[in-house]
């Protein structure tokens, strides 16, 4: 059976307080950095699933980002298969 | 100025142990999933960077990426233009 990499992008919903980008924003200064904003930090999950076909490899990492990798209430995810 | 969006993947580099990825792993069998391995679990950051062309605004995600994001002794990162 074939392998199917994936990367899960899981991030903060907009409107939902992010801590992590908060902190990166607030070192900003200490670096001497000008002109960034709208910093988010979340999370990325790279995984391979050996399925018969990418339709059932899909099925299985979607499940997992839904069940596993997020919060649904307060995160979104993204699906990307690696070539 | 222009803005410039972009997402910063942070891994932990090949070799490198990474315990949420075993956890994620050994959380695989209770889900009764089958066929998924080599779970790597980093992170994703997002930043809008205003400057005057992509040049510049990828000159400053990078070293943001390199001095804040990403320790480059266990981890890699990869730096991505978001449309």
């Amino acid at each position: 059976m074939p392998d199917f990499r994936f990367a899960v992008a899981v991030m903060p919903k907009p409107g939902i307080l992010d801590p992590q980008g908060r902190a990166v924003e607030q070192s900003l200064g200490h670096l001497d950095v000008d002109g960034v904003r709208d910093v988010r930090v979340g999370r990325r999950v790279e995984l391979t699933v050996q399925a018969p076909a990418e339709e059932q490899a899909r099925a299985v990492a979607t499940r997992l980002a839904e069940e596993l990798f997020s919060n649904p209430l307060v995160e979104t995810y993204a699906l990307e298969l690696l070539r």
